[in-house]
């Protein structure tokens, strides 16, 4: 991949907070934060996919990692220009060559947990049979320590509004651990998606890096991080039983109740190193 | 609506957690519970319609209230029968007349929030202008405490494996709060789902209760909440912005932020009566 390459972009992030008021328990009027949430229609070569509900606050990166990561494009270079216009709640993409395989990839739909139902065009499933995270890095235990306490200081919106979920994505470098990249927004499928796209953009492969987030490990999060071939995925949250069983199929070494010096280890023990 | 009619029903629920190993920072290997979560394809009339991930301790209510609040079938006497076959990872629907307007809803995608990216059948967002919250209820703040002490007692999965969503429907009677049906899910779509088909099942409208979730108030949980005609809508989390202005649309009282004895009265006060 030519890492230059950048197809056309607006920056219309946007800010992802408003104030509200509130009655408090003692009938106190407070203004309360709250967090955005913007209907945003993606439409790839004039014509509509779907309308994504988002903080906002990366809608570009959005935008490309949500066509990644349902593998509708197969590079960035796919993609001419990306352009967001928050007066219609707009998204207008331009292709090379349009979408790939889209009328297969969307007759078949799975609604995965998410917090709730979410989309997966075609058939993520089948894909995690040809997954397999190799390479020959390994986390150490004070590299773990390292990144959560980097991550504790970028947690804000959730902090101020309490409505949404938390990505990051992290060098795996002892002692020197760097937040790459921290997206956090109402969905956390959002965050990851957004994430996936900064990396397209920003030229990063996935095999030495952590992938953090304050959601909790489902099938579809798990099978994300490896299709972003990411062998590292940690999260504040606990896991499910299908995110288990395919962290364990595709090799991926999984921490969850990851807080402080606390964790849980379960996937992957392979490639972990408990040092002092 | 004949309360007691009822479709010919499985009885599939199943158990709602699994013991896994995990290794925790001091090298201890120990059996950690984590969240069941199983795909369930649903059929309707002998027509693939989706793939739902979920928990599985409320299978036919989830998807009886899945083709209730997709607007795909218009009451619970247009079901014939639910049959869930965890052999196949399946639920066959059989319906009187077909679903209502399937080409035309399908056509219309938005990828909700939840904590990820949900699926809404056709255009949920026009429904909304339709919806106004009538009635003469009110809310009192005892009556508001008391169910929270009520739902505190539920929370049994998630204390054990945490990585699930709960949602209760309460009696909006003071001095007498019942649980009427509480459900958990990986996704709480799937949760809130589970319960508008055990309304439909048990013939309960909305206008005397309460609804209660842990998980944050986003515009889908909203609608979904007024569609099932509940005035009273009540989070553990906070809300997002189309979440509050939704709920103020609709003319609904909601309440987020509720623990204990604190919590934050957001819309529809007039329908909320301070009380000692």
């Amino acid at each position: 991949m030519d890492k230059r390459y950048r197809p056309e972009l607006t920056d219309a992030g946007r800010p992802a907070t408003i104030d509200v008021p509130a009655t408090d328990e003692h009938g106190a009027v407070r203004q309360v934060a709250i967090a955005g949430e913007h209907p945003l229609t993606v439409y790839v070569d004039k014509q509509e996919l779907l309308t994504l509900m988002t903080l906002g606050g990366a809608p570009e990166a959005l935008t490309i990692g949500y066509l990644r990561n349902q593998r509708l494009v197969e590079s960035l270079q796919d993609i001419v220009s990306v352009h967001v216009d928050w007066e219609v709640n707009a998204v207008s993409v331009k292709t090379r060559n349009g979408l790939a395989d889209l009328e297969a990839k969307t007759a078949k739909r799975t609604k995965t947990t998410g917090c709730g139902q979410g989309t997966v065009f075609g058939d993520l499933m089948e894909d995690v049979d040809s997954i397999h995270l190799g390479g020959e890095s390994m986390l150490a235990r004070s590299t773990l320590y390292e990144l959560l306490d980097r991550v504790r200081t970028f947690d804000t919106i959730y902090k101020q509004a309490g409505a949404v979920h938390g990505c990051a994505l992290a060098t795996n470098a002892p002692g020197d651990v760097r937040i790459l990249s921290f997206v956090e927004d109402v969905g956390r499928h959002n965050a990851v998606d957004a994430i996936a796209g900064q990396m397209w953009l920003d030229g990063l492969d996935g095999d030495d890096k952590i992938f953090y987030t304050t959601g909790r490990l489902t099938s579809e999060m798990v099978i994300k991080a490896a299709q972003m071939g990411i062998p590292f995925l940690v999260s504040r949250s606990g896991l499910t039983q299908m995110g288990f069983e395919i962290a364990r199929k595709v090799g991926m070494t999984m921490v969850g109740r990851a807080t402080n010096k606390h964790y849980l280890l379960f996937t992957g023990a392979q490639r972990f190193r408990a040092d002092a």
